[in-house]
């Protein structure tokens, strides 16, 4: 933690050198990740969600942006004290008085080095489609104690056309103190953003930096699935935490809401309720399976099924593994592969994972093998992982080898099971056989912390900085309008943010520069810039533009 | 942990005897709280949301309910894995066999003792209007490879008019294992329903439950404020907050939106921003103030309140504990008590509470005073709490005293500042004089556990059991059909909840009866009950009422 020795503001910063951006996080490696549905739009809202430094953004004639993904985003998504300062703020005459807030983080969650910003999406698509309905003006009327009628024609005019916002880039790795965003406008229009701002950064802004942990624990090569919309924090708990969670760096999503909204590719098959709704093979009655090539028809899979786990239990290095398996697993995965011949992938543990769902699954598998098809894999959900996929991973072996199936070796070992970042490292310090998690509860809740405490702090009104005080160090505002840069070493790694004040001038490639830690004045170092780049980027510059 | 010693199934059940509910929790006290919709509509919804025992229920021609209060719960709020499981349920033939699934959790959450069940009628708005779109209809296709276009035909005409739930009505008390929701219907379908089902009940109770828990802890007089928007969990990890805290036991919301959906009472004052975005008196334009019964008008109430401050300086006991307080911070509140003279409340705490803040309140309240109205109070945010708020009403009581003041003793003294049960047990041993607390992040979050674990498990499908096995005896389903009791004692206080089977006789009035733990064969206790309730009641009968 450095910062600027200069006049004025001072800024922040963070160490990097160690700090392996493309290891650490796949979305440092294009400087900042593109939310699914940006990636979608972006023809659409070029320039909008790009954000262009200090260059003309925001309303364009002609040019429409969405409202927020969420319906329920509206003004009123507020805590009243937004609007009894609004009301406070037109009473004194000082609602339209240009104010600066700045948005920022004291502390990396969990306890780490970063944080992944996300949420500016949302907020831009909010503040472009700010406006308070007739119902939503006499519901705050009501609610304000002895509040004039004139209050509310000027709700009625609101709008975010003399707003100005400045950003860091969604998807970008952003440390405390540092603005992720800077709000110019109208006070009493401003503050009117505080909450939903927060709201939409805070919630978005945890859950994709834990999704990035996450895959910084499991490694680049692994698949990670969020399987989080039971657990979540109510539905759009749900449906935002599988948004974020891909731009933090997962594969996909069983939420198909998700998927639908921002083409995030899904994944799921079936649960035990499926395994354990079958009886009996009896209950099979269509077992005719066409082959991959089209150019067959096995009429009895279910036959072919139970040759092949024959087949596997008279195999020598196989023999003794299991005996009876579950007859009423068999018939689900028979089932279901007759459903899904071509993506058969079963949840081996209903009963007994060794004794009766792998060789179940391999039977299965066979069968689909024989008439061309190649089954995915397995899902395990409870256990010892570890074991169980090393297990596994031999069974398959053993039976690529014995039985001269090419690739059978490779299938897909998919765990799930109350995964977390530490037992995916227990996991991978014992050593496993696991090609993809699935991660829900502690993914999307952020278990291990489930809040990230974003504030929204006055730093200019009247162009007079301000400042809020506190007998914890930590608290103290920083005042003034700032301008932020990431400053580069020679390898292209960053070294540090810096804050300055608005008119100060910008660090330079070359140039040794002091940086000073705003709160310890211990904590200093120079630092010479081989690039620089601005950290605020225009996203919104209302009628300006 | 006791059960029914009995053929077939038997109940889990707990001890109530030192569950002092009355005390507990205030939902109890009419065995289950009323949801705040539910209050407000309660006249339209009669007969759904009050379940009916085993009486008709359900769909009834010309009585319409509304959808779920977030529009993004829709079908395909759903994990991809029950589209899957449905086609192959159709593709087997499978889709109608009726099916019993129990939706419970295993354990209680905030290693508590007990959990408040919550979010039923979002899960009853779901069903009642379950319909699948076209345009959804074609995205499931499209994410199911191999698809055939008969199955659309069959979710094209999909609705729950063959599904029943009964449930455990909300905002009961409610314990581990013991089924909160019994869902039986259609196989595909009821699958079809787990994950919005989970979605929507596992947050709500978990922080319906962390409300009460609050409540506990706060005491019964204490008013709690829920201020949770800005950190919660995404827009409706906000609104749902604001409406489960409220049925948990707590008073009044800052959230307007769950304020204007759901009819709670909302609070909020001012911000730190609104303080420091004042710089002096002269800021004051207009400073006239007419007096509470409208007879006179004060032309100058910055002078008033200026001459109440020197007053209060002047007073003898007051004398040295302020010298000059900060003119920002007193032209904040002059200006916010000229916006709301019958509602006035400051936020202290900005620049100093002893030296600056409580004066300033006073001083404005004094004026405020002597022109007929009553302040409310204060509202510290920082710093020591117990000591702070002690202080406060020390200066507080020292004024009614000296400047004889009646009542002003009294003032309301709110506190927030990242509040939570254990906080406020802290302040509560250490003695304190708060009236009202501002909890945010720590309550709607569930900052100490964030998520509850409900499952949704097949435990019967065509009248045979299913069971799913685990090697954690705790994760072993519990199978069949079960009708589920709580039996009360001599005092009116519930002693235990059983579980029977479906076909077993009830318990009765008067009869002793052996209850057992299904998995501890040595905790088992006889009870004799002075009444039983039949805890699942019906809320959706489908075609059948």
């Amino acid at each position: 933690m450095y910062i600027r020795g200069s006049r004025g503001i001072h800024g922040i910063v963070f160490e990097t050198k160690e700090f392996n951006t493309e290891e650490t996080c796949p979305l440092f490696s294009s400087t900042h990740a593109q939310s699914p549905k940006s990636r979608r739009k972006k023809k659409r809202e070029q320039g909008l969600m790009e954000g262009k430094e200090n260059g003309p953004d925001g309303k364009k004639p002609g040019r429409v942006i969405d409202g927020p993904t969420n319906p329920m985003v509206t003004p009123l998504l507020n805590d009243l004290y937004q609007f009894t300062m609004a009301y406070a703020y037109w009473k004194a005459g000082k609602q339209s008085e240009r104010s600066v807030f700045d948005l920022y983080f004291r502390k990396n969650p969990f306890g780490g080095e970063y944080t992944i910003f996300a949420g500016l999406e949302e907020c831009i698509k909010f503040l472009a489609n700010f406006n308070l309905t007739d119902e939503e003006i006499d519901f705050v009327r009501d609610s304000l104690p002895g509040c004039e009628e004139a209050f509310c024609d000027y709700l009625r005019g609101l709008d975010c056309s003399d707003v100005e916002v400045y950003a860091i880039p969604e998807g970008s790795v952003v440390f405390p103190k540092v603005p992720l965003l800077r709000i110019e406008g109208p006070v009493a229009v401003v503050q009117l953003l505080e909450t939903p701002f927060l709201n939409l950064i805070n919630y978005a802004s945890l859950v994709a930096t834990n999704a990035a942990r996450h895959r910084f624990v499991a490694g680049k090569s692994k698949l990670l699935l969020e399987f989080g919309a039971r657990r979540a924090q109510g539905p759009d708990g749900a449906i935002s935490a599988s948004k974020y969670c891909y731009l933090g760096g997962f594969d996909a999503t069983s939420n198909v809401a998700a998927g639908k909204l921002f083409g995030i590719p899904l994944r799921g098959t079936h649960s035990h309720a499926f395994v354990s709704s079958f009886m009996s093979l009896d209950e099979i009655v269509d077992k005719a399976l066409r082959s991959s090539d089209g150019k067959s028809t096995c009429e009895d899979f279910v036959s072919l099924v139970q040759t092949c786990l024959t087949k596997i239990q008279n195999s020598s290095s196989l023999h003794g593994v299991f005996s009876e398996t579950n007859q009423s697993e068999l018939a689900a995965f028979t089932s279901y592969a007759l459903a899904f011949p071509s993506s058969f992938l079963a949840l081996v543990d209903t009963y007994d994972v060794m004794k009766s769902g792998i060789p179940n699954f391999c039977a299965v598998a066979l069968a689909l093998n024989e008439l061309g098809y190649k089954a995915v894999g397995i899902r395990l959900d409870s256990g010892d992982l570890a074991y169980q996929s090393t297990e596994a991973r031999k069974f398959f072996c053993a039976i690529e080898r014995e039985l001269n199936v090419p690739d059978f070796g490779k299938m897909i070992i998919t765990a799930s099971n109350d995964l977390n970042e530490e037992t995916v490292d227990a996991l991978n310090k014992q050593g496993h056989e696991v090609d993809a998690f699935g991660i829900g509860t502690n993914l999307v809740t952020c278990y291990a912390q489930a809040a990230l405490g974003c504030v929204f702090k006055l730093v200019e009104i009247n162009n007079q900085p301000r400042i809020k005080l506190s007998e914890d160090v930590t608290k103290v505002s920083i005042p003034c309008k700032k301008r932020t840069y990431r400053l580069f070493g020679k390898e292209g790694y960053p070294l540090v943010d810096i804050m300055t004040g608005e008119n100060e001038p910008p660090p330079k490639v070359g140039e040794r520069l002091l940086c000073r830690h705003p709160f310890n004045e211990s904590k200093r170092a120079y630092v010479v810039p081989q690039r620089v780049e601005e950290l605020l980027k225009c996203y919104w510059r209302g009628n300006a533009g």
